[in-house]
Formats: structure tokens, C-alpha cells, sequence
């Protein structure tokens, strides 16, 4: 009787109205376990993402919607065929990709629409470039160029060569680079030294800090910390923060070598030859 | 003194830690009148799209991002070509397209990664189907496809014959559509009246009025008074909401008629023929 | 004794050099049963398509290879899935489009090239537009836009309504038709009947005759010789012509009802409905 | 009078009917001087082409269209843009690509079409991947996966260090690669020595010679005679032969540094760092 007299009103006028900004509505109530559950794991790994985002003003999550996990599930599961893990994988980058462009610098612009009415917009800026980190990062590269057509892109190899330490560094960059807003493209931000060196070649061409976007498509926490600790000015852009690194330094629970199954290679096959001259 | 001691604190301690929820930051603060006319703009569109959300529950109108609304300044111009057009105009549907998939059903699933870690996603729901209204909506079909492999998609053409208000439609749609969740696309809500014989069709065939997910580019208040009323339980997503109507029933201030830009035929064209018999 | 001293000789000096002309080499020669049959019928369809580009001079059948043959062979089965059938449809409509484009007019252009260079090539027309037969022929669109940007793209719908042999006719044309070449698309020929009322159509509109060319997957030989009779002066572009029509005037062994497969609808699903007015 | 009773009867009756086998009729004939002389040249090429292909068997040149010279034309000449050059090479790659899986071995399959006939076709090789040189062999990656779902993609660095003729060679294949048919990548075919490389490092893997297909774009005589002299069993796909190397060995007349073009960086920006351990 309380709960009729007082409790269901009090919803309808109070609650109700609400129903339409939820993300998701639960359509037993309390006793749909699955769907709380759910929401619970969710509202963490969000809440874990936040308290990173807190720390890091330049850490970007985008918007998680049920859609966007469907595709994480597809590429993180083991069992997923290549085919699958490409399709799903270019949908989450092309996302990710868009996200990353709304950070760019924009001026305001009028138009003049076919009704002949004024529609006042902005003007995208149109100096930017992509830079991917060869493998992975180069799997990033067609979602860039299906939203900014002829965008110029650069590369960079890092290879670590044997156990002496040294470090192979192939670059290929466009010379006004400086010039540019660079998009910095690898999926995986894992331990964060490849990222570190990756900017510290861009930041030596002359990019300024604050024109680079970092995109990838899932980030361990160590590696945010490594990243913006050594450059608090630029921007990561990211779809899921995950829990942490493994003994391996494999991000956790992760989506394994990225590279490897998206070019359909086997992680032992990796090798850098120095070879003598011919 | 005031500002050193009060102000500057305060806003060092309360407001500098919220930076990084901001869209967008003003640099040189309240004299940047470009910035700020812009915002108050983007903030009134904004508000009239949350009066109308306010109003009807099912309505969803995609988070703009200045990105977003760049592209719409792209393809309202009525001086962008026929190729920019297109371009623009299949990057926002890809956009409003992953925004309605989001609003699919969904179930948990637990996966294993490569790394051998539990991974706790979603699976998406499969039954689905687009419904295309011929021509406009058509333009809205490869979206469709490159997020859902293989999905079925049928086609509805309402078109109004001469002055004696008889209508022609053709359709063609899956026979199994009752079973599933449609994707009605026509990328432009005006009066509502080609959306609402559309959706009266749809649920004549057997389809429940909540298993349909109207996506559009943009929409006039007016259809979506007119859509949401007659169908309470279907869901409309869109990129932004219009002024209104003018006094030909088009959008303002909109971007002319889609279908012409789209494919680069002219308004005057149209035309139906009932020919006799060969 | 004979062969090693006057066959293999001979062999040597005059066959084995044209062995690069072959389009095929067969291993283990007059044994290999299995590859001498598939070239025997091979050869016979072939012939059977020259009979017929004999007959009519501006009926063009693309070059076959066995990696054409094998997307037939998908596209045909009955057995294949949907998302297979679209993936192998649009590679094999992609070819017939440029195989198209091979017949518009070009002039000479010479060109200097990055290394000073000059190179004679040519110059394309630009002056074409596409135009789709609905629903079928829309599926020939993505492909015709993929190779020429921005390219016109009209739409004809031929319905048969009911019994009484009314036809319906929508269309959406460029205004500025008769000044272009036309690519007409619609995957199938069969009887020849709505390809001569879409190109009458087109001729009506003022496009000249010999300026429409005409691409399909698979031609029945009747509906070759209707066109062909018909508009002596428009070219025919297809992969393969089949062996004929059946009873229910389907093209044999044909590859079933073109557009229900590629949009994965059913037959019986079709309905044309003249509706009172609203 | 000699013309027109004996000439023109003649021509009429064996030179006319084979009008249909031409692949360019010139309008008014011998005062057409354009058309002719495009045609001597383009004449000329191909007899240029067909000695090279009749010393090397394996060498096949895809059949050349006045379309496929336009896409040359364009991507050749130093005034095209980074958008458009992009397009027209991807158009191109598209048709080698296709070309060269025309090449792979195939055995006879029957199947039953939707109407209930057999169609006797046949099934291609699935043991394939795709290797590409980088920078510029990755262009030719989308065109691969476009036609070949889920394809391997291995990928190949040769980069020469300074002045010592040291080699740095990064490589990352499919483990299984000896097991599989290799459709090597890279667009230009200048000196052969990077091409000898790549292919001795995929025979050194265990792939058989005569299981590797060399695609790209334009090749020079002396790459040619340096591949298919060291190779004789692998197969050379190429679109055009171009005349020869200029005193910087680059293609002439080429189409300058493919990559630099295509992912719009410039030549001078190329590096190899070998960094000290961090």
C-alpha cells in the first residue's frame, strides 16, 4: 500500500519522465540479474576510466554504447576468424577515428543552404596528417583516408633488434610535418615505450606537442600514465581502458597481437635481418 | 585584489579540474566573441533538440561533435559539388547509422582473449533488417552494409501521382521481416507523411511498432510531431534538428533535396508514367 | 624412335615458344581428362558467344578467365550465402563496369611525368551518367561509382501491374540525359523486355542510340537478339551469355532471381499497390 | 572505278564483317591523323611489350583498354593531385590484382543454379596470401583484401643504410607461408634489385618459385630481364612495360616516386636511425 500510494506515484511523476536519457532500461527491475550485472561491471570500468580521465584532462574515452562492446567482444574473442576480426576491427578504428577528429581546431563558417537559408557551421582545419606506426598502426590508415580524403601519411617502424637493446628506426614523413596536425595511429597502447618514441620523432620534426592526437583502440593504464606523464599536451583518444599488463607486458584482458590478426601472421615470425651487402 | 585572492583560487581549485569535461575551451575568455556567439548558437540548436527529446522519449538526436557539425555545414552548402557532397553526406549516415545500431537488443557474453583472460561484452542482436524509401534513402544502404554484413534490405517507393492524390508504392521486403528489427532509412524528416505511410506499411506487414528504428540526417519538429505521435513506440534517430518547414514543405534550413544531390538529377525531373499495355 | 627424332624437335622449336600465349597450360597433356573437358566446354560456351558477337557486332562478352569463371560458379550456386553472393557479385560487376568504360570516346593527351618525361596516353569523356534498372540494376551503382567520381546516376522502375498488362514507369533522370553516354545497368538479360522499354525510354529522352552502353552479368541469346534487332547502334557488355530462357522465361542455368539474392529478399514478396488517396 | 568495283565490294565483304573484332575504329579513316598516330604509338608499345613477353613466358601484360591508358595517363602526370593520383592507382592495382588471381590454379566444380540447372565452373585455390614491399607494395593491400576476403598479408622492408650498402630487412610473414601461393606486391619494377630480394627471402622460406606472382604497375625492361633471368618460374603480372631507367635508375618515364605520391610525403625525408638502446 506504501508502495502504491506513495512510492508509485512519486515514479511516475518523478522518475518516468527520465526513462528517455537512460542509456539502457531494465525491464523486470531488480530481479533482471544479468542486466545489472551487467550494468555494475560497466558502471566500473567506466568509473576506472573516469578516475583515470580525472587525472589525465587529455585522456578521451569515446562514448561506450552496447553497440561498440558487441564489437570489442567480437575482436577480443579468441575464436573470432580473421575475417570477423578485420571487419570489426576497421568499424571500431573508423569510430575512433572520427572521434579523434573532433579534437581538431575549427573555425566558425556560414553557408548558404539550397532553400536559401543561412546555416552557420564551422570549417574543419585542413592541415593535418596521419602518422601509423608500422604493423598495426598502419591497419588505421584506411579509416583515416575514408574521412579525410587524400590526407598525407607518414610512417614509423620501431624494432627492437635482438638483446643488445638497439633500436631499428625507419621513418617516413611528410616534410612539412610541422606543420601539421598529426594524428598518431597504433591500436594498442600498451607499455607505452614505442608511443614514447614515436612522439619523441614527431615532437624532433618540429610538431608541437599540443597538434598531436593519439589514437587507439584499447589503452592499459600504464601505458596512459607513461604517455601523459612525458607529454602532458597532447591528446589520446581511446575506446576501452583496459585493466592493466600482463608479466608479458601484454595488455590485459586485451585483444592479443593486434598485428598478427589482422594481417593473419604468427607472432614467432617476427625477425630483422641485418644483412651484409650484395 | 579580489580576482588574485577569491576568484583565481577558487577557479584554480574548482573550475581548472573540470577543464577536461569541457567540449570546447574558450581561449582568451569572454572576448573571444566568435567563440562565444558560436557556442550560444550551438547551445540554443542544442536546447530545441532537448525541448523536442524532452517531449518524446524515443527521439535521439547523435552527440554532436564539431566534427559533426563541419560535415553538416559540407554538405547544407548549396556550393559544395556533386563528389564532396556524396563524401560527406556517407560519412555522417555511417555515423547516424552505428548510433541506431546502438539501440538494438542485447545479451551478455563472456569471451576469452588471446592473452587467456575474460573479457564479459555483449552479443548483438542478428534479426535485422534496412528498409530503404526509395530514392533518398538508398543513399543510406552501403552504410547499412559496411556496419552489417549481409543484412537483408528491402525498398518502399510512395509516390504521389498527379493532382488526384492517388499514391503509387512499390515495395519489395524480406518475407521473414515481421521476425525482425528494421532500420527505416530516408535521410530527411519533413512533414512526416512519406515516413508515416512507410511505417504503416511496415506494420501492416507484421512488424511491432518497437522493433523500428527510423534513421534520418536531419528533421523538421514538425515530422517528428507527426511521426512520434502516430507511432509512439518507434525510435527516431537523427544528426540534428531543423528550424521547421517553409512554405513549400521543405526543411529550413536544410539541404535542399537530397535525393538530386545525391545522384545528380534535377527536381524538375520527376515525373510517373501509366503506360498502357505493350 | 618417330617422336623423339621429328615430334619432340618440332615440338621444341615451333610449339613450345607460343606456350606463353596459352591461357592455360595442361600438365600432364592428352591424360589430364578433367581439364581437357573443362576447356572443351569451355571453348564451346565461348564459341556459342562468338556465334552470337558475330551476329551482332556491338555485343561484347569480357575476356573469360577461370578467376571470372570461379565468381560465376559462387554467384550461380544456389548453396552460396548471402553475404558471399554480394561480395562476388560486386567484384564480378566491378569488372563488367571498367570492361564498359572501355567503349566510351577518348583524345589524345599527352602528359609529362615526375621524371620530365613525356607519356602519349589519353584523355577520358567525361560527359556519362549511370543509369539503374530498379531494383536489380541499383546493385551496379557502388561499382560505377567506385571508378568515376561523382558520376550521374539515374533510376527507371518497369513494373507489371497485376494482369491487366499496365505497366508502371518511375523515373528520375539527369536533366542534361541527352548529352551524355549512358551506362545502362541491370545484371540480367533475359527476355529483353524491360531493357527495350528502359532504353526507349532513354532514346525518348533524347539520348542518341549508339550513345547507350548496356552492361550485364549474364545474357540469354533472346534477349541479346531483341535489343540487339531492336537498337541496332547501342553496345551490349556482359561476363557471359547462358544457353537460354526456360518455361517461366528465367535465363538457364541463370543464377536465380538477381535482386532477391543480392538484397536478400524473396520472390513472392513483390506487390505493386495503387492506394486511394490519404 | 576500281574502287568501287572491285575495293569496296572486297572490303565489304571480308574487311566489314570483322569490324566487330576491333578494339578501335577510326572514323574518317586514313586522314585521321590522330587517331592513327595514337594508334602507331600505342602499336609500337605493345610490339615493344610482345618481344619481351616472347623472351620471357612468364611475363604477362594485362590487355590493354583506352581506359586502362587513361588511368596511366592520369597517375603518370606530375600535375595530378595526391586525391586523384590515390583513386586512379587504386582503380588500376584493382584490375592487376584481378589479373594476377587469374593465374592461380583452379580445378573443375559443378553446381546447381536457383533455377535447378548445373553450371559446371570452377573453384579457386584458397591457399594464398599477399606479401608487399613496403612503402609502396602496401598500396597495393586494400586492392588484395577487396578481392580476397581474410587474406594474409605479410610484409617485407629492404632498406638500404647510407653508403656502406648495408641492408636493413624487416620481415613479418605467415608462418605456413611455404605452403602457400604468394602474390608478391610492389607497383614499380625499376633495376629489380629490391624485387630479387623480396623474392629470394620467400624462396629461402620455403615458397616455390613457381608458387609466386609478381603484380605491379609499370615495370622497365631491366627489372624484367634481372626477376625473370634469376627466376625463370615466377610469373611477372604488370600493366604497362615502360621504355627504360633514366641515369638515376628511376622508370622512365615512370611516374615518378610511387609512394612518396601516394601516401604524399617527399623523397627527401626518407631516414634509417639506428639508435642507441634507451
Amino acid at each position: 500500500m506504501m508502495y502504491s500510494k506513495f512510492v508509485k506515484p512519486a515514479f511516475d511523476d518523478f522518475i518516468l519522465p527520465t526513462k528517455k536519457y537512460a542509456d539502457i532500461i531494465i525491464p523486470r527491475g531488480g530481479d533482471n540479474h544479468v542486466a545489472v550485472d551487467l550494468i555494475v561491471q560497466h558502471i566500473r570500468t567506466k568509473l576506472g576510466q573516469h578516475d583515470l580521465c580525472k587525472i589525465y584532462p587529455n585522456l578521451y574515452v569515446i562514448q561506450s554504447t552496447f553497440q561498440i562492446r558487441g564489437m570489442h567482444t567480437l575482436i577480443r574473442d579468441s575464436q573470432t576468424t580473421k575475417h570477423d576480426f578485420v571487419f570489426y576491427a576497421d568499424r571500431l578504428i573508423r569510430l575512433v577515428v572520427e572521434h579523434g577528429l573532433g579534437h581538431l581546431p575549427f573555425t566558425e563558417k556560414q553557408v548558404i543552404t539550397p532553400t536559401g537559408s543561412v546555416y552557420t557551421g564551422v570549417d574543419f582545419c585542413k592541415r593535418l596528417c596521419g602518422v601509423s606506426v608500422i604493423r598495426s598502426g598502419e591497419s588505421m590508415e584506411n579509416a583515416l583516408r575514408a574521412c579525410c580524403k587524400g590526407i598525407k601519411i607518414g610512417k614509423i617502424l620501431i624494432h627492437r633488434e635482438g638483446d643488445n637493446g638497439q633500436q631499428l628506426i625507419y621513418e617516413k614523413l611528410p616534410t612539412d610535418i610541422a606543420d601539421r596536425h598529426v594524428l598518431l595511429l597504433d591500436p594498442i597502447l600498451g607499455t607505452g615505450n614505442s608511443a614514447v618514441q614515436a612522439i619523441s620523432l614527431l615532437i624532433r620534426k618540429g610538431v608541437p606537442e599540443s597538434n598531436i592526437i593519439f589514437l587507439n583502440l584499447i589503452s592499459a593504464p600504464q601505458g596512459v600514465h607513461v604517455v601523459c606523464k612525458a607529454f602532458p599536451r597532447i591528446k589520446i583518444v581511446t575506446s576501452e581502458i583496459d585493466i592493466g599488463l600482463n608479466e608479458d607486458f601484454r595488455v590485459v584482458p586485451g585483444m592479443g597481437e593486434f598485428g598478427d590478426r589482422y594481417f593473419g601472421t604468427d607472432d614467432d615470425e617476427q625477425q630483422v635481418v641485418l644483412a651484409p651487402p650484395q
